[in-house]
């Protein structure tokens, strides 16, 4: 029998996912998860995944190792031989989407979810302002909880929720900013781990959604 | 633009699997795809797999590890602690079940079909004979196969094909029979990397699908 109390957060260390965490704790018990793919800033990902641990206090925490989607690359953020785009150019699927990275992603949670008996993932999945990532629409995450449905135990009942999905990046600041989201333990950059380049279509975008909000981004006191 | 006649197959080292690739080998070129996902007989699966790619010299090979999901455990193939069982007991999930197992190892199948530029994913399950697995049925991979369509690019189109999901596994030997699969280069045993224990209830399931087929079993000359 999985508990609706309980949900397992996808924390990759980004904005989006601290915001969701934020979202997640004001209502469930926390088991986070920080998977990690082989991205460029990985290590900086991680580092900031322990910092959001230490502060959420999650009943459980877990990271795993997805070396595959490194191996089969095909986008920017998993070969640095595939440039980095520094705008989104619209219409467009961008050089950084990595290859159904998010039913990878889902995957591992909904395996550690039906173990734990967990009744709840949240992911931080946001819609408009993704850029055009197929793995971000809202079908795509109806047809995973069918999917989750079908290929689990009779018992398991677990609900995929996307607190964000319909929002613009600077509502996804505002809400953070209700919640007290720890943005500066967040890391956005593409490229850099020691500090944000400012240039790339992330931290672009970033900006911009502070900016927009209105609210100060702590990675730029 | 996918390629119809390239087919991504998962291939464990197991029989099924290995009658799924010579059914494959016979319509596509081939990408032979083998996930360690730390079951406790993996170092032979992948001495298996290796031998099935020099049998069947693939178009690519790759071979991805997926440590997450003995970290996870609740499996008696990934956590040694659970014991392993001897008998299918008839509409109980057994505890050799991984949690999402196949979602898992689809979706490591899609992000390389994707990149390869694959039309096909060609996966072995056999759903009469598995016992009572929840990620082995029709349903579930027609899901896969909607989420496969909703979460990658618009280009690519991408088929799951499981050309055993029907037949009992006498029926997958005779299938194996016709095709000249190679039964001796595959494994089945769940506790054993040196020779078939015979005791538990992948070695009972083969013992009687061989038996039931009227052909004899390679590994029990």
């Amino acid at each position: 029998m999985s508990d609706a109390h309980l949900a397992v957060v996808l924390a990759s260390g980004g904005m989006d996912s601290c915001v969701a965490t934020a979202w997640a704790a004001n209502r469930y018990r926390l088991a986070m998860l920080h998977v990690n793919y082989g991205q460029q800033t990985e290590a900086k990902e991680l580092e900031c995944f322990g910092r959001l641990v230490e502060r959420f206090r999650p009943t459980a925490h877990l990271v795993v190792d997805a070396p595959h989607l490194r191996q089969i690359g095909g986008s920017s953020l998993t070969d640095a031989r595939i440039p980095m785009p520094e705008d989104d150019a619209p219409g467009e699927i961008p050089s950084t989407y990595v290859p159904f990275r998010n039913a990878n992603l889902l995957a591992v949670a909904v395996s550690w979810a039906e173990v734990l008996e967990a009744g709840r993932i949240v992911i931080g999945a946001v819609e408009p302002d993704a850029p055009g990532y197929p793995d971000c629409r809202p079908a795509f995450f109806e047809a995973a909880g069918r999917l989750v449905d079908l290929g689990t135990r009779p018992e398991t009942q677990i609900r995929i929720e996307t607190p964000l999905i319909g929002l613009t990046k600077a509502e996804v600041v505002g809400m953070g900013d209700d919640l007290a989201a720890p943005f500066a333990l967040t890391w956005s950059c593409y490229r850099r781990e020691d500090a944000p380049c400012g240039a790339c279509a992330s931290c672009r975008r970033r900006a911009e959604a502070f900016r927009d909000a209105g609210v100060p981004d702590p990675l730029f006191p």
